[in-house]
């Protein structure tokens, strides 16, 4: 069941083509099999990689032995981090992407340590991928092992094993001590109004400590890259990725080469969720490339993808948060610790951001720690971050409103922000759909309809998600039969052809069939940001609106010509150019479009876009479980998503980002987890043992979208992949929370914990 | 050795790029092996084509029974021209490039006649090329055998047997009369002053018959086409070609399908001298598809090349030229009748513009007919139809300098025609360079040097081509690191990638190696005609400047921006922006590149160009020929080629375009013919028996490049790419007649051709 409510739909459609529902560009090639996809690479001469990853989770690097591999028959070359020349210290200027170029290496190929289980120590380039495979255990490392450092609170104890030497709490906190090395990478901290006298008025007051678990994307389609470094210098990678320039600014940084003379070519990309950004195998391709003058191929396992590639931050949270009798919060403390992985950068920096916005409050403090451990180094997954934050606050915010007896939603309700009010930056909130998406839910069948059973519960929990801007580019070419080539550099993880192409149809006036959009290589089209952060279809959709208004510029230039008349005396609407001196001088783009050749040649236009005008994104939803007493198996019955989608460009797509958010949370809440050994093993890497959440395992998500239009996009439009994963987390522990009547902090809700927690109950 | 004259490098060096000899982009991926070539086109699921061929050069098709070739194993699809849906009779706009539609599909699988031997007539798709093959031998075609017409005289008798039952000859001369169906497709006349009064003043006239057969481009990557027309409409062909936006137009045409459902992906192209423009086998191919469900691969064998694509004319011609005693021209006449192939349309028109260029002529008469013969369709060779039409022109000039006693350079230089003389057509010249080039070749060591021994003679000869405008389209990208992609929709042919690389970088001010050029599809960049006409490095290259400049505007914009100033007080020359009030404030290009991310994000700029300062481009040759009396056979001994190039934008490829002309001319002249059976099979079909010149054959061919700037291009371009081809049929034609004392007026200049006018010559 699919409903729509809110401003961009009341009177009249505003949009001929925005708001309908064509058919995927991408669909049959998909489908088919036809679709190329980074594994598919072929090309002649090509080499196969593998690669030894670390079995230790934190180890000294003694010495690495590759003779044997070398003279293995088939294998072409072998690789370690010495092979990369920014090993050698000096600082490169990523440009045009974020992070650090020595850490970005170091989790290539470990360079003096292993810091995690699966950490690459060296790669074999092969004739075959078998070759390949075995030449890799003929790779003799001499490992000094070193206690492995997995539990971010130990981490973070003055007596922790270090895993980085040498490093300092980055902090601008008042008070910090800066004296001594630590595991703490960072400290940051958001803080406004006076905490003690919010606390002080409270009447009640909840305070709990929760725990998550590090859990990854699981995107189908493993990472993969293909690197052709020629001996002029030039390097050309394919690859899935997300983002194709940002993967060149991180080879140019970590190989010490001009990013110019790097050309990334994304394939078709089988899921990212931000796991498919950074790169992992693309410097490795390379220096293969490089040193056996051949083309190389790598491919990672699943295994590989588990152990290997970055998940979501495992997190240790504190959340206290205090309302008077009305219903009022005077007060919100919270504290999030979260594992960065081997090398620091967790999304703890977002959590703290995203965590209290659906609440207007005046005095709080949040703390966020950025903690390096002994697992792969984190990476980005939907609203980074985010759904660890909202986990916290969400369950706190639930509880206080038990105690407070008062309906959950209407708690929320109360508290909610509107434009204007201040966030915690200080920046005050443009225009949002909090309010909106809460009466939206209260509307539902679903939070109206009754529980109709025993050992059910239901949650409500809500999500904010800032969404992104930067920058992008595109290209339209007009055909003189009136179709239109639309080149982006945006890679389609989403759907973002169909929407890109439907804002062009909508400013040329065009059908979304008229427009036949493709996404460019690195050398193809201009700068474009990662496709990422709810961004493409806002951001490249502004490039693209600029590059089709420029277009029908040109047009209307044209049809004055053609009727001898002036540029300013030409009407364009609804697909006709008329003259407004003579009116009976009509012409339709497509009619147009074929007269180009003959007055001036076909027309084209490039824009790029850098908006500022960012819509934030809030999703709320209602999950109802059945909890099962004697096992403690927890079943969804019922579940739905409600979002604020500014203004729903396509809605079949919309509610498939909706769906799938919440599907993903859910599978966060109940069954996913990476599970360690003790000594950093992952025992759980497959898709056997680690368990997204099928189609058999759940309901039929439903979804409201609501659409309060961003004045910051032509069409209204806000970024909608990501906020509908951050309210699952709690909404699910609310609702085994009040199925069970006992708080539910620690995910997953395992069925042993379900058990353990209504034997405590029993218990005391 | 190579000298350089001309205003273009006089005084101190205008250019930092233009001018200089940077490594050319596409080099090492050629030589290493890893370009790809259209027949290297793989993917899942392809089949593989062949096409059957009639074995008839003239006959009706009865009945085509497909029936056994369908049946046998591995075969997916058989096709036939029943099809083609445009075969059905409506006209079809081709938009964006000429061409009759209904011929061209005709021409594509033969309808109701095969209408020379190797006229397609069905096609196979199969699993593998050696089942499409054997399967291909499997369909029976009931032919009903018609008379062949073969030599153009003929063919144009009014008793002829006819091609085509309806054909009426299109004429707008004055006295033709219309009344019936002719293999004469067309008749022109170019005509001014009085040219009987002309002959009347003349001291001295020569008159002579003059014929050429048809000759091959003999490039050396047979034709392709990869084909995946796939259920949602859209379709893809992958392959080599001069022109994609031709191809996709065409083949829009001829499918009856819009341009914009299909994309045009070209691969790297092994030579195409003008045969690679016209589509043969991509509707087969896409047909093949369609019916399968699969993509469709066909390649041409070089027997196919010789039979089943279009050569150049086979002429038969007239000159009549008069001059006084002072060695003024008082008339030229010309008749040229040009074999068309199986379809109208030869060059014939060039022919006529192109040969008398050289002399400045005010009584005139050309007349040109287009024929239609039982041979492939002609396509475009190099300067197409002007070394036919030259060979005449300037073989009659030598007879008459020869029958003045004057010397042929000398004569020509008298009759030169400089800016604002009238050419034929009445437009005043531009900026030309015919004297400038003549009296090169005067000053040149090869001229003034001895032949030095018996059975030796000299030939010069002129030519001239008046080049191609037409639209282009180029997009600029900078990266941060200040490299930037160039992106154009030319296919790289002869060198333009690195021609505009090297526009680009002038008009940046960086260096030609920060340049990364590529060569996009369809529908990665706007239209962009025919690499062709020596238009490209001209045409695409103004639209580079456009780009460039836009980008130099973005980027002064930039540093206005973080110097806090106007962009009027923004200057940059010599790759350095400097501020015109705080001159200290300087930044480079690539230092600014590096700025870009951060103020407002990188910048991009794509431009068109439509431009109409075409500059002509002129050739001389000088040929010093051996001839053995006992055998007959002819050597070069010496050949020197002179050429204004306007500006020469990269000398090596210039050097080498004027080398190439030159020897394929010397081809033309000497060796290379389409020699058929009476009943009009080619008989000599393969590389052995067409014998195209090799190094051992030939001397080093000497270069002078001369440099007339033409003023409708910011660098000075002219086209460089065609003209060497136009004088070397009658530069060699004059050397022969000069060293056995007989013209030489039917090429080739065989063996036994020479021995016959040495036996003439005894006899009379």
């Amino acid at each position: 069941m699919t409903t729509t409510v809110g401003k961009g739909k009341t009177g009249p459609a505003k949009y001929k083509v925005i708001g309908t529902r064509p058919i995927r560009p991408d669909g049959l090639d998909k489908v088919t099999g036809r679709a190329k996809y980074g594994a598919d690479v072929q090309m002649g001469g090509l080499l196969h990689g593998a690669i030894l990853r670390s079995p230790h989770a934190h180890a000294r690097i003694k010495k690495i032995d590759t003779s044997k591999a070398e003279a293995f028959e088939g294998v072409k070359a072998v690789v370690t981090a010495n092979d990369i020349p920014s090993a050698s210290g000096q600082p490169i200027n990523l440009g045009e992407t974020m992070g650090n170029p020595q850490t970005l290496a170091e989790n290539v190929l470990a360079k003096s340590k292993a810091l995690y289980k699966g950490h690459a120590i060296a790669a074999v380039a092969a004739t075959s991928p078998h070759i390949a495979e075995a030449a890799v255990k003929l790779i003799n490392v001499d490992y000094e092992v070193l206690p492995a450092v997995l539990d971010v609170r130990e981490a973070m104890k003055e007596d922790a094993t270090l895993l980085h030497e040498g490093q300092m709490t980055a902090s601008r906190v008042e008070g910090d001590s800066k004296l001594k090395p630590s595991n703490i990478a960072a400290h940051s901290q958001f803080k406004g109004g006076d905490i003690d006298a919010g606390f002080k008025e409270a009447d009640v007051v909840v305070e709990r400590e929760y725990t998550t678990k590090p859990v990854h994307q699981g995107y189908i389609e493993p990472h993969n890259s293909t690197a052709w470094w020629a001996p002029d210098g030039n390097l050309t990678i394919w690859k899935s990725t997300q983002g194709p320039f940002v993967v060149r600014a991180q080879v140019a940084a970590i190989l010490g080469i001009p990013a110019s003379t790097i050309k990334v070519v994304p394939m078709e990309i089988g899921g990212g969720f931000g796991g498919k950004i950074t790169t992992y195998l693309d410097p490795v391709a390379a220096l293969l490339s490089k040193k056996t003058g051949y083309p190389v191929k790598l491919v990672m396992s699943r295994k590989e993808v588990f152990e290997g590639s970055g998940p979501a931050s495992g997190t240790f949270m504190r959340a206290k948060i205090g309302a008077n009798k009305d219903g009022r919060i005077t007060a919100l403390q919270a504290y999030y610790a979260f594992e960065a992985g081997a090398f620091s950068g967790s999304s703890v920096g977002a959590a703290a951001m995203c965590a209290p916005a659906p609440y207007n409050v005046e005095n709080f403090q949040i703390d966020g720690y950025d903690v390096v451990v002994n697992k792969p180094k984190v990476a980005a997954y939907r609203a980074p971050g985010a759904p660890q934050g909202a986990f916290a606050i969400e369950s706190a915010i639930d509880e206080l409103a038990d105690k407070l007896g008062m309906d959950p939603l209407e708690f929320r309700r109360k508290n909610a922000p509107k434009e204007g009010d201040r966030q915690i930056t200080g920046i005050p909130f443009p225009v949002i759909g909090c309010i909106e998406v809460e009466e939206a839910i209260k509307a539902t069948d679903h939070y109206k309809s009754l529980l109709g059973g025993p050992n059910r519960g239901r949650g409500v929990a809500m999500g904010y998600w800032f969404n992104a801007g930067m920058q992008s580019s595109a290209t339209v070419n007009v055909t003189s039969d009136g179709g239109v080539s639309l080149i982006t550099g945006s890679v389609d993880i989403g759907g973002s052809r169909a929407s890109l192409a439907m804002q062009a149809a909508e400013v040329l006036g065009l059908k979304a069939e008229d427009i036949h959009p493709s996404v460019a290589d690195t050398d193809g089209i201009g700068y474009t940001g990662v496709t990422g952060g709810s961004r493409t279809t806002f951001s490249t959709g502004i490039a693209v609106i600029n590059a089709a208004e420029d277009i029908n510029l040109q047009m209307v230039q044209r049809a004055a010509k053609i009727w001898e008349t002036q540029p300013e005396e030409v009407e364009y609407a609804d697909g006709v150019f008329t003259s407004m001196k003579n009116p009976q001088d009509k012409i339709t783009f497509k009619e147009l479009a074929g007269k180009l050749p003959g007055t001036g040649g076909l027309v084209t236009a490039s824009a790029t876009s850098d908006p500022k005008g960012v819509g934030p994104a809030y999703a709320g939803v209602i999950v109802d479980v059945e909890v099962d007493p004697e096992t403690g198996k927890v079943d969804v019955t019922r579940a739905t998503i409600v979002q604020d989608v500014g203004t729903a460009a396509h809605p079949s797509y919309v509610e498939g980002q909706m769906q799938g958010g919440l599907v993903q949370g859910i599978g966060w809440a109940l069954n996913e987890e990476y599970f360690f050994s003790k000594d950093g093993a992952m025992q759980n890497s497959s898709f056997l043992d680690y368990r997204i959440p099928t189609s058999l395992d759940l309901p039929m998500i439903e979804v409201v979208v609501v659409e309060v239009p961003n004045p910051g996009h032509p069409f209204g439009l806000r970024g909608v992949g990501e906020v509908g994963i951050v309210p699952p987390l709690s909404a699910v522990a609310n609702a085994v929370s009040h199925a069970i009547g006992v708080r539910m902090p620690n995910l997953p809700i395992t069925p042993a914990s379900v058990i353990e927690a209504i034997e405590s109950k029993t218990k005391s």
